[in-house]
């Protein structure tokens, strides 16, 4: 839905689809900005990333990034690929909220998709009723060489 | 200063001072998180960053992340590689203020180390008198393979 409103050119599609690791912030109780790096799935109109069973050994409610979200939905995701040539740098920023999934069936369908990218995955690292954050972006800008 | 009371591993100091790459997050008026990549040099106690002159054609003032700071001081600096093989993962994730530097030398010297880490500033992308970003650290966390 939020894509229908956003427009995003084939190129900048293209690395969102098959970029393997993403940044993302978001802000905690105190207003303070966090990151940490995510794999994650681009269907074309949202992002999914899941909440790993292992290595981190902790209940799904309890990560950083879900507990945040709970209270601050506001996210920014960026997805870039750094170079030492500097004139191939290039970012996008997607900026939206994130969400716990909450319907089962999306929830299978986002599993399936973070296990079709990431064969990683496929050893049990994350469950059929995995918990799946989805971000909808509300805004997604790029920059450099895409 | 900061450091004092912030022990990191010299695995982990090692990793602040070869990264080559960085992503920050910020947060905006709203309330909201904003992410760039970013170049910086670590000095065992604080972290600069360069507002590049080029290509970015915009006052350093207007910049999103000088904005940003300059309202709310709190930032996240996260330092980490991707590898498909996630035995390997590991990230640093910093917390604290940003502001730009003030003082001519300390900004002369964010300058010469930032041109000394990265040869690409040497064809004048650089200023001598280019701003500064001082990101002090009031927590440093690390995972994984370290």
């Amino acid at each position: 839905m939020a894509l229908e409103s956003i427009s995003i050119s084939d190129e900048v599609r293209a690395k969102l689809e098959t970029a393997r690791v993403a940044r993302l912030a978001t802000v905690d109780f105190d207003g303070a900005p966090h990151i940490v790096p995510i794999c994650f799935v681009f269907d074309g109109s949202v992002f999914y990333s899941g909440i790993d069973r292992k290595p981190k050994r902790v209940s799904p409610d309890r990560l950083a990034r879900v507990r945040h979200t709970s209270k601050r939905p506001q996210v920014a995701l960026l997805i870039d690929e750094y170079d030492d040539d500097w004139t191939r740098l290039w970012y996008v920023l997607v900026r939206g909220n994130g969400e716990l999934v909450a319907d089962p069936s999306e929830r299978r369908r986002a599993v399936m998709e973070l296990r079709a990218k990431y064969p990683q995955y496929a050893t049990g690292m994350l469950d059929d009723e995995a918990a799946i954050l989805r971000i909808t972006p509300q805004q997604i800008t790029s920059w450099g060489k895409i």
